[in-house]
């Protein structure tokens, strides 16, 4: 079977099958030893669905509907009043930062390993609410089939996400097949402490990286330690990644999705609040970003891969 | 031929072998798979020499040489007189993180690549000053078949270094078969910005992370994404990754290298300032650590692994 089915014939398809053959040409020009074969993926809004808020956010509200049981003036008070009735308009206006750190703020003095409980019991059941079936299978197979052909082809694959590196964590595994210690994410600083003769890292509130725009790159470096040759991404967001990957020596190449789909997906782009795409629209042949429409490269949307 | 060919014949030696067969052998009751094996070593005196300074201090004092070359006043202010002039009681002195900052200082407004290219270079040639020959050529040669052991049995070897991770990476893969991804260390913040059309990562003077104590698991956590199921140290400053890993469920081993070898390295431990080992010595049994003699375990110190 011929790889990536799930794309449509054309320029972007051509673009991926092409560079995967040649870095992995061995004796031809653009040759990349295996090792040094790097691919990076943004998350939300490129592996899977983003809309109307990022999954993460639908777990706050969740987490924040519990801390309100116990604690009923909670729903009276902003931010969590609109977070508590899904008042998206009000929740856009904050940002994705101060979201993450509300997320964040909401967890501390909770080991990790207890918050990726959590994480995963919420994950393994909870439903898209438009969707109407789990956040993990809100994923897009044609990226799924990319993962695999790039690893198919000695790459090395990587998640590099503005979301809670521990809450992509719990599922990169078995949704990706990306392993745990390849998620890059935002993250808390922690304390490391002695619990009942066990040690553990509690989260506390304060924000260690917010993983998003020119933290991806410098993420990367510190992280996976080189320079990617492939990434994609989806937002403003991501073209610092985007232009870090596409400007290092030797063949690259960065993929912008654009979100052009309304009938299978949601049309948007300069108007998401949360994470735009409008620099990446206007300066994409400048910054040599190879654009994937959702409407025109994919013949299907989501499902797993076959 | 028997794996570990330099340890002696003892309690470590026992220790290391019984615990990877242990973990590694199926249906047994102590099994992990392969890809949740890891193994964390410390590097400057568990994995290379560190005497009479850590390998990073003596880069240092070259680069602060050939900075005052162009500017002559330096040699006259501290702290950079004490290095030029290898002052070695006032070095000791400062600490080791100021002494890191210093380097870090040094290195500002550098991007990643060129300093990575000095790193490399004064690494290729530089001789230890006592043992006359390459700082590279002062491993552990029972270290280096160790980390051969481990990936033998399907455990992934990562460093975790007080040391600054970009240098460390410029010869993690040829001296101890460690990717560069697989190193963990110091770092500064950088700011990524356009050079020449080339996406660019350049190093500030702040720091990101000392690498040391409590921070080498909360690293772990970060980079490695799992608690580790082997560690290895040799300091006081290792002692929160060997407690992190030691307690964690299941069958961990936790190893702390006494330099107790006056005759074929140096013997030391509370008395160097750098990085002393005191707390380490006093607790191991309460830690439940596997103190490793250089003079009683090992049959051969130096030397690659044969």
């Amino acid at each position: 079977m011929s790889p990536l089915p799930s794309w449509n014939d054309g320029a972007a398809k051509s673009a991926i099958l092409d560079f995967v053959a040649r870095v992995t040409t061995p004796g031809g020009p653009d040759f990349v030893p295996a090792e040094e074969r790097l691919a990076t993926f943004d998350n939300d809004g490129t592996l899977w669905c983003e809309q109307p808020l990022q999954t993460q956010v639908f777990f706050l509200i969740d987490r924040v509907k519990a801390l309100a049981a116990s604690d009923p003036g909670l729903k009276d008070r902003q931010p969590y009043k609109a977070l508590i009735e899904q008042d998206f308009k009000t929740l856009l206006g904050f940002g994705k930062q101060a979201l993450l750190e509300l997320a964040f703020a909401t967890h501390a003095g909770m080991t990790e390993e207890a918050f990726e409980e959590i994480a995963r019991n919420w994950l393994a059941t909870a439903k898209h609410p438009k969707l109407g079936r789990r956040f993990t299978d809100c994923t897009y197979r044609p990226q799924l089939e990319l993962l695999d052909h790039l690893r198919a082809n000695g790459f090395k694959t990587c998640i590099v996400t503005g979301g809670g590196v521990d809450f992509v964590r719990t599922i990169s595994a078995a949704v990706y097949g990306v392993p745990r210690e390849q998620v890059i994410g935002s993250s808390v600083k922690t304390r490391f402490e002695m619990q009942d003769g066990r040690g553990q890292l509690v989260k506390l509130a304060q924000l260690g990286s917010f993983n998003d725009a020119e933290a991806k790159p410098q993420n990367i470096s510190l992280q996976a330690g080189r320079r990617p040759l492939l990434a994609f991404g989806n937002s403003d967001g991501d073209l610092a990644m985007l232009r870090y990957t596409k400007t290092g020596p030797g063949a690259r190449l960065a993929l912008l999705l654009h979100h052009d789909d309304a009938d299978r997906e949601v049309a948007y782009d300069r108007d998401f609040g949360l994470s735009p795409l409008s620099e990446g629209l206007d300066r994409a042949t400048d910054y040599g970003l190879t654009l994937v429409s959702m409407k025109r490269d994919w013949a299907t949307v989501f499902g797993s891969a076959a």
